[in-house]
């Protein structure tokens, strides 16, 4: 388990008053660069590090919490474009964004909610 | 099968000559507004319309050919935020980008490879 | 757009009487065989015609619609396997279920309620 | 983060020899039911512990690893069956599957190359 910003409800609320976490799993894979696609993983990994945006990587994908829409689309954007610049010729981006407006929400406190 | 803009290969490949087209599939739904979502993915396609981009609606979600990552993230937000504008308090949008940079490729085109 | 078995809307009722049909995208594609995997898309595509399945494949994923979960997953098994004994190493195969309970849907009438 | 059942490699390798794990994320969500659904996703967890497969839960879905695609596609329709009988009227189920077949690989060595 790779969780490089830990999780400080407070902190977040604070800085985010009024405004809205959003939570998405994202995935950024290359076709055609063999079976073994780890490195492009870690460079996609650099870039949120260097972005230093709130994120956990799982076996499948990697969990990120931004301020808004717009963030969460310049970092993806960024990671998506390292992996071209790495070499990549086809990439396939996958993003699953929970944007929930009725409540705030982090990815502590949905991981929290379901113990 | 919805497909507003009849995709033309030529016109494509003018318009956007050295680019590459980014082809995306999008999927925006509200949590929480009953089992009918019907009229949230009406709101969708009426952005895409509004921002003239080709696309085709098939019965689980929507794809769009756009001539850059910017342009994607730009429409998706727009059509996010339509969304939340009409009222969904959690939304769920997914979007898998197939970017290839090795070869000029189109819904038209990617179609008409499995043929 | 290849659309193999038209929906007949009355057939499909009354054949699955009481039934409620599963409609579900489904994305099968090997890592490591190049940056073209139409090849394993064709085969895929095989496999619904020979199952008799209704699908619709567009550019980023193909629907289909089975009476049932042990249908869908039974045919998606056979599919997943065929690319396997085509030589993939590495398949990453991905399924979106849409099984809504309150209502019989089919792809036509999915299709249909957004017009 | 929960991880109910902590991977050991050697564990798994001598119960599957010979055989290639399948490591899946799994989201199982209900439409119509409000905007929180953590209800459902526990129902989903307390089938996957019945079940006695190695399983580890982030914000955005699950991660499940499974010794072939029967068992996998087994257990799936097991849990989003619990979530239909807990009253939910459309079920969401999104299944991404990893199968390698060059190369024994578990949640937890998928992990440890990303270091």
């Amino acid at each position: 388990m790779i969780f490089y910003q830990k999780v400080n409800e407070e902190k977040i609320v604070g800085e985010n008053e009024g405004n809205y976490m959003i939570i998405a799993s994202l995935s950024i894979a290359p076709l055609g660069k063999g079976t073994s696609v780890s490195t492009y993983v870690k460079t996609v990994i650099e870039i949120l590090k260097k972005e230093h945006v709130t994120f956990q990587t799982n076996a499948m994908s990697t969990v990120i919490e931004t301020k808004d829409l717009e963030t969460l689309f310049e970092i993806v954007q960024k990671a998506h474009i390292a992996v071209v610049a790495a070499g990549a010729e086809r990439i396939i981006t996958e993003i699953k964004i929970d944007d929930r407006r009725d409540k705030q929400v982090t990815i502590g406190s949905k991981l929290e909610s379901l113990k």
